[in-house]
C-alpha cells in the first residue's frame, strides 16, 4: 500500500472528544437527566437539520449569518443553532399530543458558523429545560430549584443563582415614563460592567432622551445592595413593579422553606442580559470560585414561545446549562481525574490457554456491578500492567497455574503496588472493599 | 399579532422524538453505555461535520451520493453517514494519545440523504463498539459476549447471535482455486436468500468462471446444518480454513464455559453480508420473535481500520447496534408502555398559599430517590387529576387545610382510585411500597 494518505484532521472550530473528557461529559449529561426527570421533565429530541425558514423565522441577522445553511436538492435547509427555536416549532406542531403544562428537557449538540475563538466551538452541547403553558410563579420557583439541584448533583457547592424580574424594570421605566424606550435603556444599562456610571447616564440622555435624573434613577437598580423592601417603596403604587416584587418574594420565601442555603440565591436587579427577550423572572448562575467564566446556567420567563408557528399563546419558563463551559470550569478547578477507563479492574492474561477462566471471572464480577476489562493478548505481564497504569485502572487480577491450582486470584493494587491472594469465593467482597 | 404563520414541520425523512419514545430511547442508550463500560469500553465523540475528503475517502459511489455534503466558506464539508469512517480518522489522528488496545464506544446520530422509505429515516442513532490494535481472538470472543449482555440488559431473552469466520470461506475458495474471484463468489452467494440454488450456481459459473462442481461445493457452506467438525474435514490441510475453525471453536467453548445459553449462539457459515469488508469473525443477531426485521446487531473483524489516514496497521473487531431498528421491534413486540412522564408521583396544588409545603414534600421524596412533579397551577383538582391520568402518573398527593391540620397527606392511587391518609413521617415508605 503506497497510496498517498489523507491527513486525519477535524474542521476548524470542531473537535474530537477523547475518553478522558467524554467520560466526564457523559457523567454530566446523565446527572442532568436524573435531576430533570426527578422534577417530571421528559426528554424530547428534534432533527439536527430543519427547513431554513423555520430556523431563520425568529433569528436576528446575526444568528442567520451564523447558521450552517445549504441546499439539499431543492430544499433550503440548516443545522439548528440552538434548542429554543426547535422547541417552539416542536410545541406548535405537537401541542395536541403533548398538552400543557408541557415540561421537557433536551440535551443535544447545536452548530454555529461563527468565527471560532479560544474556548468557543462551532459545535457544542446544550442542556435546556422548560415548562410551557403556565403563567404560574410555581414554575418559576421550580426552575430555580432545578438549577440549584443540578449544580449540587454535578458536584458544586459554592455557587449563586442570581434572580431578577423584568416586571421590576418595567415598573421603574413606566414610573419614569420611559417604558417605550426600554430597549435603548437596557442597551445602555448592559454597558455598566464595561464603562462608568457617568457614561451610561450620558448614553441614556443622548440615545434614549431621558433626563439625567431619570437616568440616575434607572441606575439605582444596578446597586447590588438594593433590597426588595427598598424596591417596594420605590415602586409604591406601580402594580407591574409590585407584581414582580411579589413573585420574587414568593421565590425567596419558598427557597428558605424547602432548605436552599441562602448564600446560593441572590437578588440582582442589574441583570439586563436577555431582558429584551424575557418578560418575567430571569436567572443567571455563577461559580463562586470561578466567576470569570460567566453564567453557567441562565434562563427566564417568556410570554409567548411559538408565536411564529401557532396562534396559541404559549407562556413558559426555562433555563439552559452550558455543558461545555461547565466542563471547562471543572478542568480549571481540577475537578477532573486522569482516569481514561470506565472499568476499575483489569484481568490480565497470564496464560492464553485459560482465556475462558479469565472471561468467566470477569463476568462474575460484572454481575456484582464491578466494571472489568480483560486484557486481549497474553503479552508479558509487565506490558499488561503498564497498560493498566497508563489507563488508570485501580486493581489488576493475575492468575497462572499456581493460582488456579489453589483456587485463588492475585489481586494487585496498582497505586500501592501491594498484591494479595484471595480465594475465588471471597473475590467480589475483597475487590469491593478495595474500590471503596 | 396578525402576521402570517410559518407552518411547523420537519424535513422529509426526519422526525421529532416525543417523550414516550424518547424515554425509551434514553433508557436503551443508558443500558448500552452501562454494558459497554462494564467491559472497559470508553466513550468518544467526533464532530457531526467533517471534511468531505475524509468521509468520501473510503466511500463507495453509493455512500457518496447519500451524504449531506455542502460548501461552508471555501471548505467542502459533509455530515457523517456512519461512525466507522470517523473512528478510522480519529484513531489515526489520536493514536499516540489513546494507545492500543483501544476500546471505544460511540453512540451518536448519523445522516444519510437516501430516499426515505417506510421505517427508514435520514437521521438515526448508531451504537458502535470496537476493540482496535489487537489480533487476539479474545477480542472477537468478547465482542460476542458484549452483544449477548447488551440484548439481555435491553430486556430480550429470545435471540440468536449467528457467527461465521471469513477464513473458512477463504479456505474453501483457496482449495477450489477461486480465491481471486472471492468478491464475485460472495456477490452470487449473497443472492441465495432471494433466488434458487441453481441460479446462484449458474451465476457463479457465468460471472466468476467457476465450474458447476466448484460452485456447488461453495454452496455447501450455505447449509444451515453444517458443523465445525464437517468443515474441519472439508478443509483438511488448508491452514487458513483451519485457523478460522480454531477461532470459532474457542469462541463456542468459551461461551459455554462462561454460561451463555447455547440457543443464543449459532454457527452460520452462510453469512456473506459484509464479507468483502470483514476479514475474520462475523456477527449477526436476530430476535427469535421477530426475525423479519433482520439483524439488529452486526459486526466483525477487520485487518486494517485506518489505512487511508495512517501507515500504522490497525486490526480490530467490533459491532454496531441498530438502536432505532430495535426500538421499532420493541414497539411491534409491545414492550413499550404508555407512560410519558419520568416521574411516578404528582403533587397536586390544592391551595396556592401552600406552594412551599408542596415543594418541600416533593424535595423530601426526591431525596429518597422518588421522582416527583408538582402541578404548577392551583386549578380545580379534577383538572389536575385528569392531567395525571393522561400522563401516566401512578400516585397523586393531595393536601388542604384538613390534611395540614392533621400532619397527613392523601395518597391517591391513580389506577385503583383508592385514597389513603398517610402521616408525613411515613410518607416515603408508604409511597415506595405502592410503587414497587
Amino acid at each position: 500500500m503506497s497510496h498517498s494518505l489523507i491527513t486525519p484532521r477535524t474542521l476548524q472550530g470542531f473537535r474530537d472528544h477523547l475518553p478522558q473528557t467524554m467520560l466526564v461529559r457523559e457523567r454530566l449529561m446523565e446527572t442532568a437527566r436524573g435531576v430533570f426527570r426527578s422534577y417530571g421533565f421528559s426528554p424530547i429530541d428534534t432533527p439536527a437539520l430543519e427547513y431554513a425558514e423555520i430556523l431563520t423565522g425568529k433569528g436576528s441577522e446575526e444568528t442567520d449569518r451564523q447558521m450552517f445553511r445549504f441546499k439539499h436538492g431543492d430544499r433550503d435547509v440548516a443545522m439548528r443553532f440552538d434548542l429554543t427555536v426547535p422547541l417552539a416549532r416542536f410545541t406548535a406542531q405537537h401541542l395536541a399530543v403533548v398538552g400543557t403544562p408541557f415540561k421537557r428537557y433536551h440535551i443535544a449538540p447545536v452548530w454555529r458558523g461563527e468565527r471560532p475563538q479560544r474556548g468557543r466551538y462551532r459545535e457544542f452541547v446544550q442542556c435546556d429545560f422548560d415548562t410551557i403553558g403556565t403563567e404560574s410563579n410555581a414554575a418559576d420557583i421550580e426552575t430555580m430549584l432545578v438549577i440549584h439541584d443540578l449544580l449540587v448533583a454535578l458536584g458544586f457547592e459554592r455557587f449563586t443563582i442570581r434572580v431578577n424580574n423584568r416586571l421590576i424594570l418595567n415598573g421603574v421605566l413606566s414610573q419614569l415614563g420611559l417604558l417605550d424606550q426600554s430597549v435603548g435603556v437596557l442597551r445602555a444599562l448592559d454597558k455598566l460592567a464595561k464603562t462608568s456610571v457617568d457614561e451610561v447616564v450620558a448614553e441614556m440622555v443622548k440615545q434614549v432622551g431621558a433626563t439625567e435624573a431619570q437616568a440616575r434613577q434607572v441606575l439605582e437598580l444596578a446597586n447590588p445592595q438594593i433590597t426588595l423592601d427598598q424596591l417596594q417603596t420605590m415602586l409604591a403604587g406601580n402594580e407591574t413593579g409590585q407584581q414582580g416584587i411579589r413573585n420574587l418574594r414568593e421565590l425567596f420565601r419558598t427557597a428558605e422553606l424547602v432548605g436552599i442555603p441562602s448564600e446560593r440565591l441572590a437578588l440582582d436587579v442589574s441583570i439586563a442580559r436577555g431582558l429584551d427577550y424575557y418578560t418575567g423572572t430571569i436567572y443567571e448562575t455563577f461559580l463562586t470560585d470561578l466567576p470569570t467564566i460567566g453564567s453557567i446556567c441562565s434562563g427566564g420567563r417568556y410570554d409567548n414561545l411559538a408565536g411564529l408557528y401557532t396562534r396559541e399563546r404559549l407562556p413558559g419558563v426555562g433555563a439552559s446549562l452550558g455543558l461545555d463551559r461547565l466542563l471547562g470550569a471543572m478542568e480549571v478547578l481540577n475537578l477532573l481525574g486522569p482516569v481514561t477507563t470506565p472499568a476499575p479492574v483489569l484481568v490480565t492474561q497470564f496464560d492464553a490457554e485459560r482465556l475462558g477462566e479469565y472471561m468467566r471471572i470477569a463476568r462474575t464480577l460484572r454481575a456484582s456491578g464491578i466494571n472489568v476489562e480483560v486484557y486481549p493478548d497474553a503479552k508479558k505481564l509487565g506490558k499488561q500492567l503498564q497498560y493498566a497504569d497508563r489507563k488508570g485502572f485501580r486493581l489488576a487480577l493475575i492468575a497462572g497455574s499456581d493460582e488456579f491450582g489453589k483456587g485463588v486470584w492475585q489481586v494487585k493494587n496498582l497505586s500501592s503496588g501491594e498484591a494479595t491472594l484471595v480465594a475465588e469465593t471471597d473475590l467480589v467482597t475483597a475487590i469491593q472493599s478495595q474500590l471503596v
